[in-house]
């Protein structure tokens, strides 16, 4: 299987999730799962339907999906799933969440996708090649100046209190006045569009993190963990995305 | 002038706000003003228009507007703009910053609108009529424990350290798990249409909160400041949204 066959896959499983999705947005009402993280139907409707779509078509290789874990392959690639990442910002009916699909090779990312099935937008990276929204390439935007960035996270209360002393320390060397919140997987979609400058999170798994380094760094960007090493399989959820390589040094430095 | 042409002209002034927007959504350069907020073209183009409209068709009405402040008027009634509220979303891509329009009679506000002039959503909320989202009535849902409350607040850092410890009083007693930051006053809208349990914030303007009173509290919600008071013209930005009203001590007390 060539590259063209496995960007026409993460296509069509994109497709299936969307169409599992897009009828439970703010319809559904939340359950629990025992972490206490909420989960829907349409979290479990479009995972089902993506493991349906490899089943038949890429067999061989691999699969890990947020919702119902691991299947071994004989292929060294592995297909990551999170039908919604963003759960919470779904069930309070923001169209910012996404479907985040991944093709992990002997643990890096090669192939990402995120989807936001309700406005219709489609990023998709690929190493080597030049990431797309919808087809049309889009690019990060330079950053000179750390007090010039805007950086974005999805939430403080998703930091334990040591990480979160150490994004404080990086906020306060950046444009603070714009720092966002919330967004999940979106701020990184929004960074390789060039709109934003800096996304920092921890405590992100494999499914949370393997689709959007492709993207971002086939826009021009970096990703890395907080020592500024490279993100693969066995990286312990710390994530830095930057539109501009050239920052990372600062960024680094100020996180410690 | 009635209530039925202030509607119509609300909404024309929505119209005309979303028209000077939407060209520069994903496009623009913020540029700073002194306090630093970021702050647009589209900002000033759109309430531009919408004074030009309210000359024609309000002139005897006073108005206030986040860019160009306050033009005093002979009826006790005014309207009050915020083109873009959520200027650092905007700015960072996101379709969920709003234009905000509200009626103020004698200090308090009896129309508001919340218009996404992206996603093509208009949320309209009259004083003694419900609550519509493009013309369809939209209701807040029942919150019967707090520790199963879901919280929205733009982003910790709109707090001061005090103010930040009483939300975090708050948050505590709230399913946290959910808790969403980002968002401006498009968590205000999700309230009304049932997405969203609480907003709390604290530093909020006139132009900030005038409009999403009408909204919610048509929608069958309540606002008030942090002492469980009803928000007029002269309240001092520390703004309560509640999906149900039941729990307005409940978070009132947990705020102390």
């Amino acid at each position: 299987m060539n590259l063209t066959d496995q960007i026409a896959i993460a296509n069509r499983l994109a497709d299936a999730a969307r169409d599992a999705i897009r009828p439970h947005y703010r319809t559904v009402t939340a359950e629990r799962k025992s972490d206490a993280s909420p989960v829907t139907i349409a979290d479990r409707a479009a995972e089902e339907e993506m493991r349906r779509i490899l089943k038949a078509e890429a067999a061989r290789d691999g699969v890990i999906g947020e919702e119902f874990g691991e299947e071994e392959g004989e292929t060294g690639r592995q297909w990551v799933l999170d039908p919604i990442d963003g759960t919470t910002g779904f069930l309070a009916g923001r169209p910012i969440f996404g479907t985040l699909i991944a093709l992990v090779d002997r643990g890096f990312p090669v192939l990402g996708v995120i989807d936001q099935p309700i406005l219709g937008e489609r990023w998709i990276g690929v190493t080597g090649q030049g990431t797309t929204l919808n087809g049309t390439p889009v690019s990060t935007r330079v950053c000179k100046e750390m007090q010039d960035a805007t950086l974005a996270t999805t939430g403080p209360h998703y930091f334990s209190p040591e990480d979160g002393q150490r994004f404080m320390n990086l906020a306060g060397a950046t444009d603070h006045q714009r720092m966002v919140m919330g967004g999940d997987c979106y701020n990184y979609a929004m960074l390789a569009s060039g709109h934003l400058d800096m996304v920092v999170e921890a405590g992100l798994k494999l499914h949370d993190f393997a689709a959007l380094v492709p993207v971002v760094e086939g826009a021009g960007g970096v990703m890395s963990d907080w020592n500024g090493d490279p993100l693969h399989a066995g990286s312990g959820g710390h994530v830095i995305a930057l539109g501009d390589a050239a920052r990372l040094e600062d960024v680094v430095d100020a996180l410690q």
